[in-house]
């Protein structure tokens, strides 16, 4: 049994949906485990992860269309409010979606379906740099 | 240290939840796993996983009609449309429930709660076969 | 590769989110794991888990008022409801924020972010006693 772990950074200058998939696969390949379990943590409050339809980005819009209906960012609705009119939608949207995704590795492959990308999902317009935990357990080759 | 996987299809015909516990502590007591960790992950982006009460059948009822009235399946609101009403809401409440869990082994049992069940979550109104991936890690008996 | 699990005991007495993050510390660090995976599991269907900010209080009660009025405490809602107002809401909250959280271990620390803390969310009013699972595998010292 061997383990790895890395930390991927992202620049995020909008909200909505970064692919981090190509990322994940790469690392994983070079840490040459075959069948094991793989961790993604994201290591932050307004930020998180989703895995998503990563075909057509329409999907991606919508998917930021519907949150921010969902999560208003009017400050009357909140006591949180002193750092910016989207930091505490940004708390419940990280709320609402992901903060770790747990994903089996089989021959060296993470078992994504067909149409599952893998996202870091930005909730704050801003310029930010966010880190993502990459954690893999397994038997080596 | 040992580690096991299988993948099982859930074939869906109906939006809701479809109960898949008993399947699951039976590989997993096949497995031969005593203490551990046990991964189900969910390889589609229109259905999704989550665990609920399963003694009354009225709690999938009204998750089902909750999830339907939060996300309106009007193609009006979406861009991505063109794969059915139901299918941009499905991303939606993919994204709102969960794509994997992990579930700590003990003494042989996943140990979830007296009322805890894990569904896969159906989104989508027609047919559909689902793959679910079963992962465990820990010490045999 | 070692492993240890723990059950730590939440006593609750309202709605809302109760930080764990320090017993989840203070455990982790006496079973002697420097690097691997930590797994928090809720064995309830009417509790959560989240990770939020935990600097500001203010977060967490603009984080309660938002899933109060998202999901109803209105019986007319539901066909579920004979256990009270608060319990088939409390099974929908459930379902939108966390049963498991994955959260990698390197140094003989979990990697939370500067602003993460851990937290049992509690979605009904009365008295109870919520179980966490604690779970880590990983590479001793």
């Amino acid at each position: 049994m061997k383990q790895a772990n890395t930390t991927i950074s992202i620049h995020t200058a909008r909200q909505g949906l970064f692919e981090i998939t190509r990322d994940i696969q790469s690392w994983l390949s070079g840490t040459g485990v075959q069948n094991g379990l793989l961790t993604v943590f994201c290591r932050h409050t307004s930020a998180s992860l989703t895995i998503q339809e990563n075909a057509d980005p329409d999907v991606q819009y919508d998917i930021e269309t519907f949150f921010k209906q969902l999560v208003r960012e009017d400050p009357s609705l909140y006591t949180h409010v002193n750092e910016g009119a989207d930091d505490m939608p940004a708390h419940i949207r990280s709320a609402l979606t992901d903060v770790s995704l747990s994903i089996p590795v089989i021959d060296g492959q993470a078992v994504l379906g067909t149409w599952q990308g893998v996202f870091l999902y930005e909730h704050r317009a801003r310029d930010h740099h966010r880190q993502v935990v990459l954690q893999v357990m397994g038997d080596g080759a």
